[in-house]
């Protein structure tokens, strides 16, 4: 045992326990020498609902965690029961990474701090002039404030609920100088003709969700494509961007720097990226049964 | 990190919080290669009411824990809370373990089997005809079973409270083959002249309580003595009873084997004994500070 007090972490949310946080965080902890247990509580397996937030805090609290990841259906939920929240996720009105501390739940939220971290260092110097997010959602949103800091001049919210897409270009043009629209899909064609990337926020493409987001036609060689799905790591829509020449971003760096975050505001302590990137891809990557 | 899930442990009570039993715990585990956290719950600290316990058994199975040490006010609440419990503890009414598992909540008492042990182990050969115990608390009600289990012929039970004295000796001789009375203290000049052993259970002569339990004068060298408390480990009443001539056993012995025995509970794996007396020891000697 290292001498120092083992850190206890959660992750709150429903549908959590086939999470690959618990691992990411534990093993890259472990490399750290930092004693570090990481357990999901799963409201969905666990029959909470998630208005018993502020029970499952103060009892995290009591039972000594020092902090708690916190997903869907949470993230904005949690911010009114804080003590203290960073200035990102004050503005994004959305939280994933409590800290319980001797001042108080301090609330971040990694997942705008990683895509951003993301996508500096996976698409670096990609233009940005022209952004389309494709997914109006609450990742959708953590994306699109990341692109907004790396310096989008122009971003259009794309969203099958209008309604949502609206919602979300009219909050982030009130709080980003950059010009934000939104769009139905019907627009994909002529966007994707003019834009310089697209970040696509939708389920599309996981395992539960397979196929394709838009069609493979649109794209062009100009374009560079991010996706944040990482289950799997290659996307119907990452393939096809490949095939039309496009440079791409899997969703695994954006899961991965989410991570990154959360365990260095978690432990004060800097985590490897590319250690904590090699042991997400042997997590995702499905293995040969040994028989 | 070992492959399997690590252990997430805690200890319930008042006053918890200098306890040794979580670094008792997380060492020898460690030495075992499990990777296991034990975190204090303490009621004092957090402002919990014992009758809170249901709560705090329910959020600890929810936040995944695999197993609570109950210690002082709860051992007795906690068995309407269980699900099983183990004969001994059944029998004695008290749980200081409390394992979580598929088929619910099952109760354990680690104290009177880590008596047992530690008595076995600590003066192996000591004759048990007539011994006396002094202190009808908790302890002594969990050191009292032991004792008959150990094969004592008869024993008899001392309390300044003479009513809690006849309360335990009735319990013990309803449930046991051997002859129980109950006396007061102003009776231990008789009983010392006649008896095999003495075990200790009051709080006299811990650091918060120092002195002697009774006067020194009553020691003889045929009496074995056995003390419950361990901080200090040496207290007035073995020291007395070393210069008496008497054969004795510190209370770090139970200290260690309660530990011993939960540890096996909670893991199923086999802690070392004699390695977790040694980082007893380490834990309860006052070192010199570097300086």
């Amino acid at each position: 045992m290292s001498a120092a007090r083992p850190y206890l972490v959660g992750l709150v949310g429903t549908g959590v326990t086939p999470s690959l946080t618990p691992a990411m965080h534990m093993v890259e902890a472990r490399a750290l020498g930092i004693d570090y247990l990481y357990r999901t509580i799963d409201l969905t397996t666990l029959g909470l609902a998630p208005d018993q937030l502020p029970d499952i805090l103060a009892w995290a609290r009591r039972f000594g965690f020092d902090a708690l990841n916190i997903t869907h259906p949470c993230k904005r939920l949690v911010v009114e029961y804080l003590d203290h929240i960073d200035p990102l996720a004050q503005a994004l009105g959305s939280v994933n990474t409590v800290l319980f501390t001797d001042d108080g739940l301090i609330g971040h939220n990694t997942d705008t701090t990683g895509f951003e971290t993301a996508f500096r260092s996976g698409l670096p110097g990609a233009p940005v002039d022209r952004v389309v997010l494709l997914g109006a959602g609450g990742a959708g949103s953590a994306v699109a404030d990341a692109l907004l800091r790396v310096g989008a001049k122009m971003l259009t919210v794309v969203d099958l609920d209008l309604g949502r897409a609206e919602e979300l270009a009219t909050d982030l043009a009130g709080r980003h100088a950059a010009e934000v629209d939104f769009a139905a899909p019907d627009a994909l064609p002529e966007l994707l003709r003019t834009s310089s990337g697209l970040v696509h926020c939708t389920p599309t493409g996981m395992k539960e969700h397979p196929g394709m987001p838009f069609a493979a036609e649109l794209l062009r060689p100009e374009l560079w494509v991010a996706d944040i799905v990482y289950r799997p790591l290659d996307t119907a829509l990452l393939q096809a961007a490949r095939e039309a020449g496009c440079e791409t971003l899997d969703g695994g760096r954006m899961a991965v720097y989410q991570a990154v975050d959360a365990l260095r505001l978690i432990t004060g302590r800097h985590p490897d990226p590319e250690r904590m990137i090699r042991h997400f891809h042997d997590l995702v990557t499905p293995r040969e049964v040994l028989t």
